[in-house]
């Protein structure tokens, strides 16, 4: 199928792929009276009067605003506020399929971080909360904190954090199958853009010591001669703790994990084979992984995952934010926290019992109805205790 | 029936008068690549090339904004955003039932005009029109012009302008069974706040020359001893062309029109009886109107019309929003011309032929259908003429 053909075809026909529905009537003056004038104003006074009430007499209970600035759209890069709704629509679609959460779309016309901030912090009392999407590294990193600070409702950017917890859930079955501990092996992440950020925090939230950063221009250490710009400094910091020096074939040489979040056909088969035995692969380059699976394979990988629907074990968002979300709704939550990540990391894994658990399924397939409930309920359970639950 | 309690308790029941659906499947993994990754990259491309077929691939095309700061709540006053989030979703449902607009609920956390203006202007990419609503006086005037300047798409109070369409319609409907013309009535405005003032500039741009407009200290005048604020300096220099002083007393007297947009019974049975013969009286305030209706009959009133649905001739703006922003949707109108108003106020009076025009139907009812096709009909067609639509 010519994806791109029909997919335009779709959206011609469809002139919209979400739409607003009324629960409600009004095709009497009684009905009217009610929903609108007079009769609204009581909800109204309810909520001046405490404004928790939001969450029982409007929609803002079910409701998660979508916002890009249209920066890092795809793989497409900064093709503008507007160019990026077909996603952000789409994304609105999944959450509700997926997850009976409301997602209204945003497109922000600025690419200015403290702008984009106080633009989305200043309509919070809309929305239950805030899923950023598609916007530029590292500004995302600057934008997702400073949000959050000015939030009262959670703010999550998918492309870090959603990646991160399928990765992590990922992890935790391979290395079950391939009898490794999280505190014992060498992790190499390639790429650490939004994504591969996310997930090296997340690794060492989970008990990762031996992580080692790549990035276009090799090994992030301190002092690299290449240099080290803005969020990579600071990852530069934390991880690599052999202060290993070169390039991605310098890392992966015995390294139990590769991680990819970066191009296409990056990793050969004879870096594969100089991983230590039992290998694990996570190719997740989109559309192209960074090594084929097969190749990866015969060259001795364990496991392999990657980010297509079209190879075993995909990485694929779908599998977090729409429980992520459903869970953080349900506890009121006010913020994300790592525990909640977690949280939601473990329950995606857990849903692949030991019995069924091999190379070729080690992740619950996207269309996984368990997968929902499992998150929602690991996750607004962590919110609670946590203590970042409002019920 | 108890309006505030029964609509506390559709409210508690519903948590929420709108919900967003999804318009595609995304249940297989070929429909999931066309809704979603990878084929939506084929539209968002599309869009970056050119940005305008944001109307064709997304459903900007349907979609306004329904945004408030919550400062002037219905008669409520500034209770927050937040609390005005009922309001906001009832008149989405509006939206949706009366004219088939998607609308989007959204409050901002800000009572500065500026802010507000930069907010709402950098998510116009996100829809085909921003509706205001309940926001106070006289910053309603500054935050509708500044955010029209500041954006290519339709931005429309709805307060202001809605009402005053609906005013005209009725006045032009009440001059057709007094005899009257526009060019020679002489009208008083009671309560120049956001409707108020809207409704002296349409009937100026409908031709009438004699108005005087009333506040609670007095006739607006240039030198009077009450002094006069912001755009009531500006209401003062373009009426009361015969420099009349005093109150409303002094301003009814041998008046053919009188218009309130005010407080409860301030215009008494006296009141009536000096204005000139086949008196209109509009008492438009809420919930009560300026003059019991059947006192003002008595007093001599010709035509009498009310806010109120449980007397005839409601001034209610539902027949003019739903229908503007479709003509104005179907239009991808960039502004809302003053052309436009006038057409939608004329469209709506010639619902009523005049063979059924009577003192007690000077208004079609809330609910007839033909309005919105009437108003979008006349709103588009305008918008063509005016030069302002997109196609």
């Amino acid at each position: 199928m010519n994806y791109a053909e029909e997919s335009l075809k779709l959206h011609r026909e469809m002139r919209g792929k979400l739409e607003i529905t009324a629960r409600v009537s009004t095709d009497s003056r009684e009905a009217l009276s009610l929903a609108y004038t007079p009769g609204v104003a009581a909800p109204c006074l309810a909520i001046c009067e405490d404004p928790s009430l939001s969450y029982e007499l409007t929609r803002r209970w079910n409701t998660v605003a979508v916002v890009t600035d249209g920066t890092a759209v795809l793989g497409l890069g900064d093709i503008g506020p507007e160019a990026g709704m077909p996603v952000m629509e789409g994304k609105c679609v999944l959450f509700k399929n997926f997850g009976g959460v409301d997602a209204i779309p945003l497109c922000v016309r600025s690419k200015d971080a403290d702008e984009i901030v106080r633009t989305v912090s200043l309509l919070a009392g809309s929305f239950g909360g805030i899923n950023l999407e598609d916007i530029s590294t590292p500004r995302c990193f600057e934008i997702e904190q400073k949000l959050q600070e000015a939030c009262d409702i959670p703010v999550f950017h998918d492309d870090q954090h959603g990646t991160a917890i399928v990765v992590c859930a990922a992890l935790i079955n391979a290395l079950k199958l391939t009898g490794k501990k999280l505190e014992q092996i060498r992790v190499v992440q390639n790429g650490p853009g939004a994504a591969g950020t996310a997930i090296i925090r997340m690794l060492q939230s989970l008990g990762v010591r031996d992580i080692i950063a790549v990035d276009e221009h090799g090994i992030l250490c301190p002092d690299r001669p290449a240099g080290l710009a803005g969020h990579k400094k600071a990852l530069a910091e934390v991880t690599n703790p052999r202060r290993l020096t070169g390039g991605l074939r310098q890392a992966v040489e015995c390294a139990d994990v590769f991680i990819g979040t970066s191009v296409p056909n990056c990793l050969t088969a004879d870096m594969v084979r100089s991983m230590n035995r039992d290998a694990i692969v996570f190719a997740c380059a989109n559309p192209d992984p960074e090594i084929d699976p097969a190749i990866a394979k015969t060259a001795g990988a364990a496991v392999i995952c990657t980010g297509r629907s079209d190879y075993p074990n995909q990485v694929n968002n779908v599998l977090v934010f729409p429980g992520l979300f459903r869970g953080v709704l349900d506890a009121r939550a006010k913020r994300v926290t790592e525990g909640m990540k977690i949280a939601a990391a473990y329950a995606i894994a857990s849903l692949i019992p030991e019995s069924e658990l091999n190379s070729e399924n080690i992740l619950p397939m996207a269309f996984d109805s368990r997968v929902r409930d499992a998150v929602a309920l690991a996750v607004a359970n962590t919110a609670k205790s946590d203590g970042v639950a409002r019920i």
